[in-house]
């Protein structure tokens, strides 16, 4: 195999993932920033992707559950916090809640997470397996998308403001949130990751997680693009948007 | 199978499980308690037992990373937090090594596990695998120890304070914070095994699990006595004292 990439090298390397795969260029998310989602579409995405806010604290549990590395540990509880808040109505899954319901979902139904599609799931799962069962150092690059996030998130809240009328500062401050706490995680991680993966072989799997990682997303707009946008095949049992617009 | 237990009755047989097998009455901690363990014996336990420390926040991160209920994960990352602290030089582990010092081990001696008995580390593995892999119900009951453990870590404090010179409230703070933080835990365990286990089989699978971590417990002063007590028979590679009184 080559020679080990030096740092800049890894980062440039790993950056050049987020350019060529992350989901900000999905068609689903351009739709999504033109203003062109029905409502209906609209709910089903923000169904879906509550099955993945629900599944990161699991996968940052898991993350921790690992790590012998006291500082990896301390570092990376305060996305576990972040999340799941430390008191009913706080944190990001709750924020999330908040948006399912400006966005006209029902909360229980949300929370349940009936109707969610299964490719969905099966996303979120191996994603929560990957972390699980591979090498420390490949679970923490697996979280890099988060390098990517921020411009992401900032474009969504400028288009849903613009084009949709349920998007107002309640709604969306889970993204508000998310730009804060995402340049700060990502920080850690993506020093870890240049730290720890030292040979070729080891910043190999390291890009290969991140391309994992962005399958994860890109896969989940796939299954929405094919229920709810074209060709519009609905499997059985899953969220039935009751108007079009 | 029986009838179900009402929760005053499951209580009380949790208990009972405490005052028959919970490891206070180990001839170990009874050498200990009256003043009679060298320091080359204690400083086997400090470091033995350090593996237990480290393991715990592996343990209760798993246990969080398996939790679809966010009530439960919010309750339950307090004690990661307890043991791992927020920075450098907070945190149970962290006064674990004061401890550790205190007894006369090198600090990074201890910290890299080596010496450890056999016995131990493959007596908290179980404990983690155990919380990994059961139902969560039992893993909770799992950590339900902790409803003795304040009078023990009274005992020994006395103890320790007694008859030990190198006993002083530094190198005993491990002891004093697990006087406030075990009650607050163990509270809100107790509640989740009585208010979860509803059918006589849930219930008892959950005394079994309570009964499983005494077992944890005790076997690793069974394997401390063995090799550094009576016959004093220590294993190859594991910690040599290096002076007894």
């Amino acid at each position: 195999m080559s020679r080990a990439f030096d740092r800049a090298e890894l980062e440039a390397a790993l950056r050049r993932i987020g350019e060529e795969r992350y989901h900000d260029k999905h068609p689903f998310h351009v739709l999504m920033h033109e203003g062109r989602l029905t409502q209906g579409q609209l709910q089903a995405w923000v169904l879906n992707r509550f099955y993945y806010q629900k599944s990161i604290p699991l996968k940052d549990a898991s993350l921790i559950a690992r790590a012998d590395d006291i500082d990896l540990r301390r570092a990376w509880i305060s996305r576990v916090i972040d999340h799941d808040g430390t008191r009913p109505g706080d944190g990001g899954i709750e924020r999330w809640l908040v948006l399912a319901e400006g966005v006209g979902l029902d909360r229980s139904y949300v929370a349940s997470c009936e109707g969610v599609l299964p490719a969905t799931r099966f996303a979120c799962e191996a994603y929560v397996r990957f972390v699980r069962e591979k090498t420390l150092v490949e679970a923490v690059a697996s979280s890099l998308t988060e390098l990517f996030a921020p411009d992401l998130h900032k474009t969504r809240i400028d288009a849903l403001l613009a084009h949709y009328p349920f998007a107002s500062e309640p709604t969306l401050a889970y993204f508000r949130t998310r730009l804060v706490e995402a340049p700060k995680d990502v920080a850690f991680g993506l020093d870890y990751v240049l730290s720890h993966a030292m040979t070729r072989e080891q910043q190999e799997l390291c890009l290969a997680a991140l391309c994992f990682k962005t399958d994860v997303l890109w896969a989940q707009l796939d299954a929405l693009h094919h229920a709810y946008v074209s060709p519009g095949l609905i499997p059985p049992g899953a969220f039935q948007p009751e108007q079009r617009r």
